[in-house]
């Protein structure tokens, strides 16, 4: 990307109306753009962050086979009543509209009812099972409050899987399966130290469901976190007789606050149950379909990656999401020379700053920008064959050979 | 792909709440679930297909230095308001929806003014200028009747570029690249010889916008079409005063249906001047950007697809979008031990028909979903180190040596 051709530029200013660090530094770095509180559009380089932790998902849940589809946002209510999860009082965040044809629309704020709808077509008998199904799709959700800048949105990034089994043992076995992929796709984000596997309340037919937790000042949730024991309750099963069960005491905890990145729960006949989905089972008699879901929030995780990471100078992405590795600068006419032939056929790798400005706004800019490395090709460096190479999380600069920077083949 | 794996089944009938055959072909062959009239779900293959689409237009649109980006589809109604098209009189398809927190939104129909809204943050001199930026996005429009499957959609996935110019000149430049780009993209989706650029009404700021109608039995447009000269109007400009613009007669037309999969428009002023879209020209005064818009109905085009290839015996894919390429059956012990091995490392190309089913039910699917090739492998063909292949589009069947298979490295 060649910043004197984009239409972005960094804004020197924060917004005034943003007051999460998240979004304020996502907007001045030129990653998001504000259209109403819990809102954004996703400019090039903030699409691109999006698209890098979609790929990291999409990696590993087809590890486990399973499928991607594309579902509506339109929202018949007709399955969702089935459940009573079309009823404002039930379900309170739904965007409601009027079909010109007649009759009341949703905008989905999970999948469930539909996906049980869909899937029913295609299940009849115990070989159609098990599998699993997910989607990378925008949910709706009607907030009265949205301030934390893409954590908590009214129109919002998610990954949504489902998954379908005949029997317990089998939904257990898949959702450890999950469990895996998701502490990869953690680690890989770059959030694997910071993030845990959390009890949460079960609902109904569940115990426990699992949320996953990133550690962060901001973080909505209370936590607590037992470190001998690597083990995570949320504030609402922090209570003597859950503890017991764990075998711990609420001393041995420490208080903090998490953002919730992801969850899974063992939904059972939860939804399965009321939709009527059903298999014949090898005895030929009728049994409910086990179901299990799992989240994540896709541009929420972005956030959280921002929060976690940023610094006094802006932003701090991990190299494996980050939008491009290198952030080349030229310093004079030789530097820019050299700049613009390193670039060539490596678009896809590095932004290069071409544009007309002093070397320190262009330095701020990669800081601000966050991008992992700042490589700088002047005549001082070329008469060593070198450029000189700053690591944005580190500060850390040092000379390089031109043939060993590893974007040169 | 392995078919025992997936979750999708074909379909023997056709779904009765569906009169295209685009959707009932589609639905039978897995490709697409129906939520209500104009909202479909896309199934892994279908999915496959709309990404394929997608890709082709994203790899000529970056040619032109186009910059993608995704906005959002809740819309705050105060820019509509600017232009007035906000109002229900004025544009007659809005989904429209409260927020809790006060407040009516609406659902994008399009995104004109929102883009404008975000990039006049960063147009300030005629050195920002030109640029143009892309998105891929679902549009919501509340259509009374869609009755077409997925040609009308009332939730529907839409490229929509728009572009920024400080002169008429510049505009028209790049107009005739887009011109140059839809040509190449029609080409390699498969439509290249169905469709046409067309003159349609241009506006108030515009002789004529360019619309691209794919020639199409149950296209809803009428539209005439003069061989010799290679031009096709719509009936709304198929008027004395234009023939005579361009020297023909209307005796010269034959008269015809399209699909519209595309349109073009130099909106010059329009949306740019009630936005106040500014800028600073080289002699220091200010100046109103002049703007094109330029869409294309992806769901929508593959439906056109759909329609103008399917046979009797289901779907036909042109190569270039075809979910997967080769449908790979193994017949025997032998064949299927084969057929395993060749399937190996190339899941991305091949879609194995693994099920327990006789060949005949298996050929009859493969033609139902319109894979270009299908590739047999049995003891017969084995004995000459063969396999039997089949071209989908013209039934034609050949053997071919088992080394020369282009998926084979």
């Amino acid at each position: 990307m060649r910043l004197s051709k984009t239409f972005v530029k960094t804004l020197r200013e924060a917004p005034k109306d943003e007051t999460a660090a998240n979004g304020a530094l996502l907007t001045r770095a030129g990653y998001i753009h504000k259209e109403m509180a819990g809102v954004y559009d996703f400019l090039p380089l903030g699409l691109r962050v999006l698209e890098n932790i979609k790929n990291i998902i999409r990696e590993e849940l087809n590890k486990l086979d399973c499928e991607e589809v594309i579902m509506s946002a339109l929202q018949n209510p007709e399955p969702w009543e089935k459940t009573g999860r079309f009823s404002d009082q039930e379900v309170d965040i739904w965007f409601k509209t009027e079909l010109s044809a007649g009759g009341t629309l949703g905008l989905a704020p999970t999948h469930e009812e539909p996906m049980i709808e869909m899937v029913k077509k295609y299940v009849s008998s115990y070989k159609d099972l098990p599998f699993s199904v997910y989607q990378f799709q925008n949910k709706f959700r009607n907030e009265l409050r949205a301030k934390s800048g893409i954590l908590r949105g009214r129109e919002f990034l998610m990954k949504d899987l489902y998954s379908f089994h005949t029997s317990e043992e089998d939904l257990d076995k898949f959702y450890a399966k999950v469990e895996g992929a998701y502490a990869r796709i953690f680690e890989r984000v770059g959030l694997g130290e910071s993030t845990f596997e959390t009890f949460a309340s079960g609902g109904i037919f569940s115990k426990f469901s699992h949320e996953y937790q990133t550690f962060l000042p901001v973080g909505e949730d209370t936590v607590y976190y037992n470190k001998d024991k690597s083990l995570v309750l949320n504030k609402e099963v922090f209570e003597d007789e859950v503890l017991e069960e764990f075998g711990v005491n609420k001393a041995d905890f420490e208080e903090t606050t998490g953002a919730e990145v992801g969850n899974i729960f063992k939904l059972k006949f939860k939804y399965s149950e009321p939709l009527g989905l059903k298999y014949i089972d090898e005895g030929n008699s009728q049994q409910i379909v086990y179901m299990g879901c799992y989240g994540i929030g896709v541009s929420r995780l972005m956030g959280v990656i921002v929060e976690k990471f940023a610094d006094e100078k802006g932003l701090v992405w991990p190299e494996a999401v980050a939008p491009f590795k290198y952030y080349l600068v030229g310093i004079g006419e030789d530097g820019e020379r050299k700049a613009a032939e390193l670039y060539a056929g490596h678009e896809d790798e590095i932004i290069l700053d071409d544009r007309d400005l002093r070397p320190g706004a262009k330095f701020a800019d990669s800081e601000l920008m966050g991008i992992p490395y700042r490589v700088v090709v002047s005549e001082k460096t070329l008469a060593k064959d070198s450029a000189e190479i700053t690591e944005r999380s580190t500060g850390k600069t040092s000379m390089i050979k031109l043939d060993k920077l590893s974007f040169i083949k």
